[in-house]
C-alpha cells in the first residue's frame, strides 16, 4: 500500500511473540496485529527494538515479516526495521523486506563501528538508492551510539533520502529543533517525524511531531489512540491526563529486579507478560540470552494491569 | 523573601556579565537583573551553569551574589547555586549564600568523583541540614554525569529534603515519571519542578511542570513570559508557537565555530553577545579559558536578533 | 587442527582486502595470509573489527573465511570472528564458520541492547554449547559498550565456556588482575589470554599475556614477531625498543583527516594502504560507508612506511 | 626544594586522614607522610584523588598542605594538587599551594564544563602564568571526562608550560605514544612521565615512564619501592613478580560492597581500613558523603592484608 506522507498517528512497534523453545509465534503474532489494527492504529513497526530484533536470526526476522504483511492485509503499513551494523548487512535485510512486501523500511546509524557523520550520511544514502522503498531513519543513541541531529537529518529530507525519522532519542530539545528547521524548509508535508518517547507524546504532537511509536502501545492501544485524538482536536489537557495514565501504565516495564537483569530484558519482559496477562499471546519468553521475568514480576505486571484498569 | 511553594513561572538562570579584564560587571548585572524583574519573572537563579559559575572564584560569586540580592530587592526570590564537587564544599557556598540573603539554594549531584546513589540522597540531606534555606536539586548529567531519577529524588522531596527540582537533563520520559509520581504521593503543592529544556517547555507545563529556567531568557524574558501565560491560561496552540520561535532564537547558541571551541562556550558566548548588542550589558566577554566568539559569530547573532524581531 | 592451550604468540587480526566495487579479492586475502604465515605468525583471526566484519554482509564472510582456511593450510590454526548483535545471530555466525573448517570461534558480548553481565555469561555459555569449537571473548567495550570483567571472565574460564579472551579494551588494570587471578586458579596452561592493545605488548607479555593481536601485524609481521621473541627470551629492553618502533609506525592509522573521517575509517583505511604501498594487496579500498584516504593520506602513509624502513 | 627533571621513581598520592568528626587528622598524616619518606619514596602528590581533595574545603585543603610540607621536611619534592572545576578556581588554590611552599603543582582539565582541546590547553598555560612553579598535567578521564592527549600535551611540554604528566587515563596506547614522541622530539630530559596506572607500572616503566604515583604506595611503599628498584636494574622478570603481588594486595579496594557504595568509596575506604590496620593512621574515616566500610569489609582488608603478608 502506498505510505502516506507524513504518516500520521499512532503506529505500534511490534511486540514479537515466541514459543517456550524460540521459535516466531505466528498465531501469537497475527492475533497481536490483529488487536492493534481492529484498535485503528495507522500502522505497525516490525523488528524494531521492542520486536527484539536485535535478537532474531534472519529465518526468524523473515516469519516474523511475513506473518505481519499477512495479518495486517494492506489495512495499515508495514515498516520494517533493518537493524544491522552497516550499510551492506542493512542492504541485505532491506532488500528481504521488500521482496516480502512492506512498505517502508526504518534503519539505524551504523553500529559496533564508529563513524562520521558524513559516513552516517552515505549510509541512509545507500540503503534509499539500493531498495525502492520509503526509508525511516531510526535515531536510538541508547541502542547505537550516535545520535542524527538536524544538522544531518535535514538535508536527507530534502534530497528525499530519508521519508521520517523515528526518534527514540529522548532529546527533547533536538527534536524541537529538527520540527521548526522541517517546516521552515517546507518539508512538512512530506518529512515524517515520529516520537518513540512514549512518555512525552502529548508534549511531542504539541511540537508538531506527526505520530508516535509507542512500545506500550501493544499493551494499551486504545490509550495512545485516545491521546492522539485528543491531540489532534486541540484537547491538549486531556491529552497529558491520557498520558499520565500511561506513563503509570509504563512502570510494567520495571517490574523486573535490577540487580538480576539488565533494564532492556525488563522492559521487553514487561510488555510479554502483560500481553499474555491480556489473553492477547500464548506465551511471555524473550530471546536469549535475556534473564526472564520472575514470578514476582509477574504478579507486579499484573497488579499495574489491574491498577490501569486493563485487568478486571 | 518567603519563597512560594511551588514555585512557578519563570525563573531565568541569570548570565555574569564581566568587564573586559574578567571581574564582575556589576552594573551590567544589576542592569540585567532589572530588565529581567521589570518583565515580570518569578524568580532570578543566580550562579548556575548559565551564570559561569563554574569558572568564577569565591570571591566573584560573593560579588554576584551581593549584586544580584541588591538588585533584586525583595521584588522576586533569588536562587543561588552552590555548585561545587561534594558536601563540605557545597556547604561551604551554601553559607556564604544564606548570609548574603538569598532565598533558596541550588545544588548539583557530587562530580568529579564517582558516586552511589545512596551518597548523592546523603549528600542533598547533609546540605539541608547545614544551611536552613530551601534547597533545590539540579539535574544535570551533561556536567556531573549522574542523573538524578526519580526513585532518588521522591524520598528526598517526602521528607522535605529538597524543595524541589531543577531539571536539566532533557530526559523528557524521566520528568514525566518524576510529575506523575510526585502527584501519586500528594506533593504537588509542595515541591516544585522548573524544568530546563528551555525548547521543550510548553511540553513541560503541559505535562505538569511548575516553570523554566530558560537560558535564552536572559536574551528574551517576554518570550517565556508569554509562553508561560499561553500555557496557564490553556493556550496550548499559542504556547507551541511561542516556543517554536524561541526554538529558532536558540540558534544563537550555535553561532560559535564548533571545530574553534566547546560547545558550552559557544552557547555562554551567544547569550553574552546577544545581551550586548540589545544594550543589557557593556561587554561579552566570557571567562577564561573559553574562547571568544568571533566578529563573524557576532555578526551570526546579530542576524538571528534581527529575525527574531528583537533588533531592529 | 587442534588449537593449542594456551595459544601463544603473534595473531594478526587479517584485514579484507576488497575489490573496487566491494567483492573480496580472494587473490589478495590469499597473498596476505601467505605472507603473514610465511613471517611466522603463530594463527591469524579472520574477521574482526580490522578485518571490517561489520561491515560484510553474509556471502562475503563466507568468502573471507573459506580463503583464509584454504590459504593458512592447516600450517596455522584460523580463528574466525562471529560478530553479532546476540546470541541467536552469532550462533548463526559461529554454525557456518564450523562448517568451513575454522579452528575457533572469537564472540563479542551482545551489543545494540543493553545487557546485564549474567545475560552476557549466559550468551557465551549458549555459543559454546551450540558449536563445539574453541571460543575466545573479544573484550572490545569500544565497539560494543561492555567491558568483559575478570569477574565475569574467570568462571567462563574455569567451566571450559571460553578458551580464552581476546583483549581489546586497553585497561591495563583490567588485564593485570585477570592474569594475576586466572594463575591463582590454575588456569594458565589452559586459558589464553591475547591482548589487542598493539601498542603496549611488550608490557603486556610482561604481565603474562600469551600473545597479541595486532591489527599492524598486516603491515609488519616481522616487527612484532621479533619484539615477541624479545619477549619470551627474557630481552625486555630490546622487545621495547621493538614496540617504541612499531608505536611510532602506528602513526599510519591516523592519516586520515579527522574532520572528514572517522577514526576507524582513518585506521582501515591506514593499514589498507600500507599493504597496497608494500604490494600485498591490489586494492586500498575499505567497505561502505567509510570515507577512502585522500591523496594526502595515502601519501603520509607512504612517508610514514619509509621513515619505518618498510618501504625502499 | 628544587624538583629535579625528570621526576622519577614512586610518588604516593597520599590519604588525607581523618579524625571521626572530619577534620583533618594532622598527626596521622604526619605519621603517614614520614612513614614513606623513611620507606624511600622519591616525592608525595597532597590533594589528588587518593587524598578526597574533591571532598575537602578549602581550610581543610590548607591544613593538608602545611602538614604534608612540614612533615616533609625538604627531604622529599611536595606535589600539591589545585583540583577545581576551571582556570580561576584551580589558580586560587594553586597561589594558596605556592605560598604554603610545595614544590609542584598538579591540575586537571576543566571540568564541570564541557571544553575544547584549545580551551584546556589555555586553562594549562594560564595556571603556569599565574605561580611560578613547575606544573603537571593530572590526566583522569574517569574525573573530568576529557582525555589529554598526546597531540594536546607535547606542545605544552616543549613550550614549558607542563613539567610533566601524571597518567591516571588508564590508556596504555596514548601513554605510549605519548612515550615515543616525547624523546623523539627530545624532551625526555625535561618532561615527566609518571604513571597512575598502579597495576601496569612495570610495563610503563618499560616503555619509558619515569615513576609511578600509586595510591596503594600508601599501604606498601616497599613494594613499590621494590619494583621501582628491579625495573631500573633491567630486572624486569623480578619487577613483574612485584607487580603481580601488589595487584593481588590491590584487591583491598573492592572490599565494599558494590550494591551499597560506589567504587571510589570502597577504594579509597579501602586504603583508610589498611592504613588503620597496619597502624599508621588513628581512624579510617572518609569524607562524607561517602559510605563507610562495614565490619565486613574491614575484615576483608585484614584478611588480604594477612594474605600478602602485610600483617602479621
Amino acid at each position: 500500500m502506498l505510505l502516506p506522507a507524513p504518516l500520521t498517528g499512532v503506529v505500534p512497534p511490534l511486540c514479537t511473540p515466541l514459543t517456550p523453545n524460540g521459535d516466531i509465534d505466528t498465531a501469537s503474532l497475527t492475533a497481536l496485529v490483529e488487536r492493534l489494527v481492529s484498535a485503528g492504529v495507522h500502522g505497525v513497526f516490525a523488528l524494531g527494538s521492542s520486536g527484539e530484533a536485535a535478537y532474531l536470526d534472519d529465518r526468524r526476522r523473515r516469519t516474523v515479516l511475513e506473518t505481519v504483511r499477512q495479518a495486517a492485509g494492506g489495512r495499515v503499513p508495514v515498516l520494517a526495521g533493518v537493524i544491522d551494523m552497516t550499510t551492506a548487512r542493512a542492504l541485505d535485510h532491506a532488500r528481504t523486506a521488500s521482496r516480502l512486501g512492506v512498505d517502508a523500511l526504518v534503519a539505524t546509524a551504523p553500529f559496533y563501528t564508529r563513524t562520521h557523520p558524513v559516513e552516517i550520511a552515505d549510509h541512509f544514502r545507500r540503503l534509499r538508492d539500493g531498495v525502492d522503498l520509503p526509508l525511516f531513519g531510526y535515531d536510538i543513541p541508547m541502542a547505537v551510539h550516535t545520535k542524527l541531529t538536524p544538522e544531518l537529518l535535514l538535508p536527507l529530507a530534502q534530497d528525499g533520502t530519508l521519508a521520517g525519522i523515528k526518534d527514540s532519542s529522548g532529546d527533547d530539545g533536538a527534536l524541537r529543533r529538527l520540527l521548526v528547521e522541517m517546516r521552515a524548509l517546507g518539508l512538512d508535508g512530506t518529512f515524517t517525524v515520529l516520537t518513540g518517547s512514549e512518555l512525552a507524546v502529548d508534549g511531542a504532537l504539541l511540537a508538531g511531531a506527526h505520530g508516535v511509536v509507542p512500545g506500550l502501545g501493544n499493551v494499551d492501544p486504545d490509550g495512545y489512540l485516545r491521546l492522539y485524538g485528543h491531540a489532534r482536536a486541540g484537547r491538549w489537557r486531556e491529552a497529558a491526563a491520557e498520558q499520565d495514565r500511561l506513563a503509570a501504565l509504563f512502570a510494567l516495564t520495571e517490574a523486573g529486579d535490577p540487580a538480576a537483569m539488565g533494564g532492556s530484558s525488563s522492559a521487553l519482559g514487561g510488555f510479554k507478560a502483560a500481553l499474555k496477562l491480556l489473553g492477547v499471546i500464548a506465551c511471555a519468553a524473550t530471546a536469549a540470552p535475556q534473564v526472564p521475568l520472575d514470578a514476582r514480576a509477574h504478579a507486579t505486571v499484573r497488579r499495574i494491569l489491574e491498577e490501569g484498569g486493563l485487568l478486571g
